[in-house]
């Protein structure tokens, strides 16, 4: 594996999901694998779980971390090529990835989607300048479109649990006060699709997500009908693809215990931070059901698999 | 030893003292202790020599650290059970709680007073809510009223230079330009009286600190008379109890070598930073007498000494 | 060596050059030297190849580090003696230099120009106290007037691809949109010229440097003139020393492939980040003959170096 940045990179899913399990089992057991190797953390949107599970994983493996948080205003890098720099931009992306390559062994990037332009955040604009002028491995610490470290720990929490081979796994829009990206729901079906589960999305009209994602799970408008037999439940806002960005506001969506009565036993999943009683309701969130705080747990391990993969391919 | 918040949570105070100096003969002596554990600084009010002490002690000890700041704005937590939370809190304290006990073993935590509401201050809402919903040690750097970890530096400084095993020791009010928390006066209090040390608190009247820190101490509202036979005077500010939060200027109580020669040839203490020249002259801080540079000195082995107490009673 | 912050405090600089170029090979050969030592890194400024090649260097040196930012308004420090302290400042430069040394090994700082007052800014007021108040080592991460661990990288990169002992260094001013302090071209002459170079220095009139950094370099108010012969071609804004600060723009003095043809086959240096197609073209960046990565790239080693004199002196 050279780069993490999308299900494409991984060549072998089932393999990387018990390498995270195993390490899970005894973070420690690599801890010299890393020695004098150095994880950048480049950070142009907040993170709280995303940098302490991903430190933790380095630390895990002996690796050294750097970490470095950029507001949109800190660090104002030029994308044009040829472009004459006698403006507010500071410094060329191609250098600054390039130097940044200097001083890290891999590099983990977050750039959210500005939720503006739905051509630029799907072209992955950022992510996309880093994995093209960098010389050493880049992970994504959640892209535009994409969170495969998420994605990749929600697979090994749906693999603890699961009774079966090919578990219903529902997909749930669900209210919220703000835009939000696309990243997580995009990456939670492609990598539930490319684990081979059956998966349904539900979500009101007009909230579909873009079909380079959804190919291949069912998608059903009701809600109580989608939840049917479901072996978990992943629930989830995001905001518009068409009319990108707007707010959509519909509080019959919010997961509560009468609907979770509705499945087959579902666990319920969530990838934190949570408005409750918005997204889900408290019950729902502190039910012996709900599996959120083993998800927000496996992302260590989730990031270590990764960090070990890469190392281990060097 | 469970958590740190309060000398309630001290079941021997002389071994903690005598742990923390004997840290500091030999400060990597069990640097093995901490292999693979992450200590998490939580901050919500800025810190400088806490941050950097803890860390110290943290690494001498083997562990990892994760700092995070967050000023007043940057992480909307919610505290209301139930609440619906469609409006500006992001997450709910007892999930943001249990997610970073994930990821780190042990989790210290700074948030002041806000000097507003004294009830709401009284009860240490933010720590209390990490005590109550955490399953991993919670260590104070400086609640809304208490800062037990400069206490016991404080502590272990006496320990270091009394000629005698109950030697006066003095807190006195000194002006500052700015309303403080009476953190750090109820905590020397506090602890000042556990160690069973002679303690008179003087400071003008109107300025009186809760009597839940203070019962055993002598009140004396004439300064001089305060100093006399005094073997340690510490200095400190402290806005109003009564009044809450109101700003007192009265220069005369500045700390001065007049004053000092009052006393038993005693040792001036202050935790730093000091406001020169008002809360003490020049001469006093910078006298041979002064401790000031040992309590800063001892902050490092009394929060190791707090960090290997937690990690071998695990 | 005490202290690194000009070419004074280097004792033998040629071996410290070898020094940076063994590390370079051989990174963790001394990974146990600073076990249990800390390096604490103050930033005035805004930091991003220094903080992360020095904190790097620090890793290799088995150091651990501590990172404190603090823009203009974040630490009010007091620089008077005898200053009561009643208005803004929280503490004085003093106090905060001697705790700051009794939780670190050594201290790095970075405090710039503020290229409003020239007598200021040469005196290095704030590295000048840190120097004068610390019992613990300080290194610069660039002074207001100097970069000295900029140009050990610039000497120990010129020692790699030099073709004789004694080559034609040419340092050239460049446009640039905004005022820039003089710090990496005082010290870039200081370094060139301690090295023993043929160096010549080139700019428009009005931009001369202080004669305390060129004395020894011939100055040639004609770049085309100044580069004839040049081995080596280091490009580099600064704003004028008279009219202190101010901007000057000037368009024919940015570096492109006709001007390197005049020389002798020069390579191309800059500091980074560089503003593209206005201090040089992307022809020049990017030709074979640029060093402007390998420059990023010894920063790590140079630092190293500077660590590892500074431990073993102890």
């Amino acid at each position: 594996m050279k780069n993490f940045t999308s299900l494409k990179d991984v060549d072998k899913l089932e393999k990387l999901i018990q390498s995270g399990l195993s390490l899970k089992e005894n973070p420690l057991e690599h801890i010299s694998l890393g020695k004098g190797k150095t994880l950048g953390l480049i950070f142009f949107n907040a993170s709280l779980r995303t940098r302490l599970s991903t430190q933790k994983a380095a630390q895990n493996l002996g690796m050294q971390t750097l970490v470095m948080n950029f507001d949109n205003d800190g660090w104002k890098l030029e994308f044009e090529d040829g472009a004459t720099m006698n403006g507010n931009t500071q410094e060329h992306i191609k250098d600054a990835v390039q130097v940044l390559g200097q001083y890290c062994d891999i590099i983990g990037i977050r750039s959210f989607a500005g939720l503006k332009n739905l051509k630029e955040d799907y072209q992955e604009k950022m992510l996309s300048h880093f994995i093209n002028e960098s010389k050493v491995p880049i992970v994504s610490l959640e892209s535009a479109i994409r969170h495969p470290l998420q994605s990749l720990a929600d697979l090994m929490t749906i693999n603890e649990f699961k009774e079966n081979e090919k578990p219903k796994v529902v997909l749930s829009w669900a209210p919220h006060p703000k835009a939000l990206p696309q990243a997580v729901a995009n990456s939670f079906a492609e990598w539930a699709l490319g684990a081979g589960f059956d998966l349904t999305i539900t979500h009101p009209k007009g909230l579909e997500l873009s079909k380079e994602f959804t190919t291949g799970a069912t998608i059903e408008y009701d809600q109580e009908k989608a939840l049917e037999d479901a072996d978990f439940v992943y629930v989830k806002n995001w905001s518009a693809f068409d009319n990108y960005g707007a707010i959509i506001q519909d509080d019959n969506w919010t997961m509560t215990e009468e609907k979770m009565e509705l499945t087959n036993n579902a666990s319920f999943m969530h990838c934190l931070p949570i408005r409750r009683n918005v997204v889900a309701t408290d019950e729902v969130i502190e039910n012996e059901k709900s599996l959120v705080l083993e998800q927000a747990n496996n992302r260590t391990y989730a990031a270590q698999a990764v960090l070990k993969t890469i190392l281990e391919n060097e």
